[in-house]
């Protein structure tokens, strides 16, 4: 079953913008299968403009000269990616990552290039041509590469099944398809299209659907057709988007389930923005890291490490290898909210084995607060025991639960029945 | 602890509507007493209008009469409660009551009745007068009697302090407010001060709020401040309002927990609307009835019979004490939908004492269905053996959950770890 | 014909507010009568809250024990209106005030008195009570005497007949009716009840409907059932006030005709808030009253002066006595704007004999400025001489109009074909 | 000064849609010049996609191979237009217009082709290229061919300039801009820069800004930037389009002035839609064109005829060259509706010349149905005699006015002073 537990992996977007190239690709690769791969970190993804030989950082420029092959299906910029030459589009670099034992993703645009589509360029194994696949109107709001197909024709239908076709012989294992899951309901038919020539093409591929905020009232057709859907805009490493998200995790967490998980999106965490400036780190405290990183598992949110992991310093890799607190993702189900306010929360996931659950206490105010949960007061179901997954420290008082936090910090425990 | 578990019990307004009397309520505290008390059931509740001695129907008179005491507090209507004569309140009918091991409620609307401010009346323990403490602006859209109260101002708090002191005089052990719930944000401070007055009345009141949709995005505040709380406008024995309930219990299901509870309100089974026909049953099927007790107690909604229990055919009062489903309302925690469509729908909650969980199918469809759930797909628990609680059918097959359900009727299984 | 021309007159509210009495009202019509009168000048109108006893400012106090007749129809609080006492009501007043020569008006709210339904009060040759007319949940949001009426009920509009044929008995020559103009759609019924009532009364009066902003997509239905309304809220002494009205008076211009005229409120000028502060005096600049008069003026507004004029000074009383410019009202047709900006507008209106048209310059800037026109530009019929008619100044040059403003000042060209 | 009176001419849009040729356009030339510009009719308009080889009706093909010069502006599509061979583009056709005594207009789509902005090509008599002033962002919802520019950049104010003065080269009169009169806000800027250009271009013409409706509150910026803008969608030979209108009208007509004119599109009358069906003809009856008619002159609309006039009837004919009816957009201002009911209205419009106005009656309802308007209450002007333009019938009865109209028919008098 494809994303049977939540997707774990790396991202270039946080750190490379639209400008990764292979060689960075491949450094975070080996360093994932080297420090990571064990804790189930998996995944590779190359994020959006890899056709594009003239990205340089996290904006797009436009009419630029997209490199594609004569069915108008775009292919790796050879500048940047030397491996793709001859041809060979991304095969030799997903090979390489498959031998580390990890998976490879790519990023997409919904729809085709432009030019394809002002050239009249055939579609592969069809007799159409783009331009009658292509809808001259739906373009994307904030990138100016593609246009939107027209999804109710066979010739759309036609050139997404090669477009995937063309992966799977790549063999890419993640498509984190964009520009999509908040186009509710013009992209709706688009979603279904994507999703059919995905599972169709010969290869098990994890369908990510962005950007965020996808529409929660179409949670029942994200949960059918995609494996993963953005419920926020970016996110970055501010305290706001991150306090914000408590909202959102409340509202999605009910959807979270095998194959289809609600993505809080990656963590800007370590070394960001590597485009800019090779010194540039997360803004967040390790107190709000800590905060993500227990919200995340909580709700059983995608994990998708945003950093340059070379550069990562000891606490980032402390952060993403604390075995405990991943096993959340993977052993709780029907996590919820017991409250939220403006100074504090509290969550709760029992876990699927009947062996007790997990209680996670945050301090969303600025200043040190000890966040208190009283076991009976919220129905808590008895417990014998329970470790702090942070700190380690194990507590025989199960009455209630308690921590002394500092600003936006986090606690979790498990509690042993 | 007040409401630890969702409150159960009887409510007078879907068979009396407005004009229930002191002998229709005892025949129904008796019934209970004999036939329900031992299943949990244990509230019984007179609703609106009891002060008004023209009450006749569903419907509110305009200018109506209503009794009140010299410091402008309602009383009830002797004609139709005998036992009130001389002062006494509802104390002798709270009194045989809590005689029979139940206990007593009675309805309110936010406010003072609007003559009391007219006439300048003085409010009970204080300096101050009625009509310093109402808000002329401040009515009901739908039911002419009252005022709001300027709740900033220390006399609406003297004014509701000295109602409640009166209901704890009375004996009253549950408070139905009404014209509240929904009504925000202008009710906000007095959903604060009514609870405040409450809970220093010197009984233990459990304080529901009407009528709904209450606000989703004001849940922390409910659970703060109330018991109970209405998710939608009134609910009546009609298939559409049964169906829409799936998604309003998706919205709040995670909003349940000792003390506060999210309601789906009264469930109208057996006799109902006896002030207009005494031969009205509910136009719900007997598997309407089975999928609207199964979401109900998945959900933890409170409990209250609306039809006039002396009437019950065998089936309504199986529905009512079938213990192996009631016992979901106080066991499980964390319950939420695996899926909800057009066709079918699927809830589960996890056993608060780990062994084990509910899963509920629903067929939401007009015709007979077969609903199935593979555990591995939905990443249940796994599980030895199952029962479904509606016909008794022990199951070994626990790879998947399946029910061959008519139209509208539910199946719900004990899934044991 | 009523109302063939915009009504002219004075009313009590911006200089009393609720608290006006019989020795005020009478002394300001002596003084109209005396200065005014002469230039169009007739109605006297005493505004809100006669019937109040306890009155004593602009604001409302609730709950008040307003003075009625035993059919529910309010009556003039004898210790402010001392002719009124021994039933008499308006009558002597209104006699003394058309022993002037002048015209006799009144305020009322939509609907009665909250206590006349509450006390089952009889309507007046009717056999219905008044209970039976009210609308329980018909309130004013800013007032707390009344309740609206059920007009659709034949009790509605035996009480509707009832007050009217007082007001005939009292020789009331204008009503203004609060509570209604903005009201839309819930009030349009109540509108057509309250015209028809004041039609049939046996009485010529002007029905003018408050407060506003009255919509304006249903102008047609004010043009069929009212003789005035108002197009904006409460307006009074503040520039900010005076700019806005511009935008009101371009989109409300082209509906002004005999019997119905949209209204831009009263005029602060001269000695306001005297209820507060008996030395209190307009906040508007001469040059802002200028602007106002001539808008006012050109739009073809009712002009309703505000202040308590025996303090009136001579700026004021030559201001409310330019014949040239209040002849605008009466002499003009199919006036509008030529441009409005931020900091200028030009409007025109041609006169109805044939003989040249009215051009109004205004200075909507902080700061001296020159405001021109070029006839030719806008169109402007031939003329061969102009005269300014604030200031005298006759001028041949008819190429272009220009005047230099102080800020917020107006100009107004008689141009003569 | 441009377009003082509004403008008068024939489009090709109404009978030909995007596929009018050459000699379409000259054969309504010579009817033009021998039948109709006695009357003040001037303007030959081609419509749009005139760069389109494929054009063949009322639709846009996407992805057209739109023929274009060096420097990104479009030209005639030879096959179309054949003495634009050579380069010649408009020249030759506009010359033969011109000598007919006509005046010559093009339609134009705001932005840039496509394909100019992807190919890169130089800006003309400018060091930039046409990507650089493109926004691939901004692109038409109903027309696939151009992308809007970027109009705070120089760039976008060079490729402006270049196209008009090629127009200016051309001797274009007349240029009907579209896709940017109701895109406000965000096309604003686009509409100065665009008038700019015209302005400068060192040519006279007339800027005529569509589709509608245009937003009401933007009327000053309109006046400012543009000669003609529609204030509705697009107008056809439909009824309900017709009645429509005069809500549109009425809160437009103080707006009309030289130099600016609110536009209420085409006149679909005669020969239409001829890329369909040849025998094609106009919907209206011949009551609903004397009512078009009469509310567009009223109104002072630019009038552009629709139909392929060579196979005008004789009503048409007569229709368009009543000099009477006609002579209001030249003789009359500040028209305004003096009501409008379902059933009715009435509109007047004083003249210039202080010579009397008309008055025009309309039937807005499905029935014969006689219209009436007295003099004295809708405080018109003094009349001796009147005459109706349409039928000639003169009367000296000049208290009422009064009208016996089919259903959708008018009447229009001029009432002389």
């Amino acid at each position: 079953m494809i994303a049977d537990t939540p997707p774990m992996g790396w991202n270039s977007w946080d750190c490379y913008g639209a400008a990764v190239t292979e060689e960075q690709v491949l450094q975070n690769a080996e360093y994932m299968a080297k420090y990571l791969k064990q804790y189930g970190w998996e995944y590779i993804v190359v994020d959006i403009q890899w056709s594009a030989p003239d990205a340089d950082s996290h904006e797009y420029h436009a009419f630029s000269e997209l490199r594609m092959d004569g069915f108008g299906r775009l292919i790796p910029a050879e500048n940047r990616f030397p491996s793709a030459a001859g041809g060979r589009g991304f095969r030799p670099l997903a090979d390489k990552i498959h031998e580390m034992g990890l998976k490879f993703g790519i990023h997409i645009m919904r729809g085709m290039p432009r030019m394809a589509a002002h050239q009249h360029l055939p579609i592969k194994d069809s007799d159409a041509t783009c331009d009658q696949a292509a809808n001259p109107h739906s373009i994307c709001l904030w990138n100016p590469d593609m246009y939107g197909l027209k999804c109710d024709t066979p010739q759309a239908r036609a050139y997404y099944d090669s477009i995937f076709r063309l992966y799977a012989e790549w063999g890419v294992d993640f498509v984190k398809c964009d520009d999509i899951a908040r186009e509710y309901p013009h992209c709706e038919k688009e979603i279904e299209v994507i999703s059919a020539a995905c599972r169709k093409c010969g290869r098990d591929m994890v369908l990510s659907l962005s950007p965020g905020p996808a529409p929660l009232d179409r949670a029942e057709h994200l949960k059918t057709w995609a494996n993963m859907w953005r419920i926020t805009d970016d996110f970055w490493d501010k305290w706001e988007l991150l306090k914000g998200m408590f909202e959102r995790a409340e509202k999605w967490c009910i959807h979270a389930g095998p194959g289809h998980w609600p993505d809080a999106d990656m963590l800007p965490v370590g070394a960001l923005r590597q485009c800019y400036d090779p010194d540039n780190r997360t803004q967040f405290t390790q107190a709000e890291q800590r905060t993500m990183m227990t919200l995340w598992c909580m709700m059983r949110s995608p994990l998708m490490i945003g950093g340059e992991m070379t550069k990562n310093d000891d606490f980032t890799l402390k952060l993403l290898t604390n075995g405990e607190v991943l096993a959340i993702e993977k052993e709780s189900w029907s996590a919820h909210p017991l409250f939220t306010t403006e100074k504090e929360s509290a969550w709760i996931a029992p876990r699927r084995d009947g062996t007790g659950y997990y209680l996670a206490l945050f301090n969303l105010s600025d200043e040190e607060r000890t966040v208190t949960v009283s076991a009976k007061q919220q129905g808590l179901a008895d417990s014998s025991e329970a470790t702090e997954l942070w700190t380690g420290r194990k507590t025989a008082e199960t009455e209630s639960y308690s921590a002394t936090l500092a600003a936006h910090d986090a606690a979790v425990f498990r509690c042993f029945s």
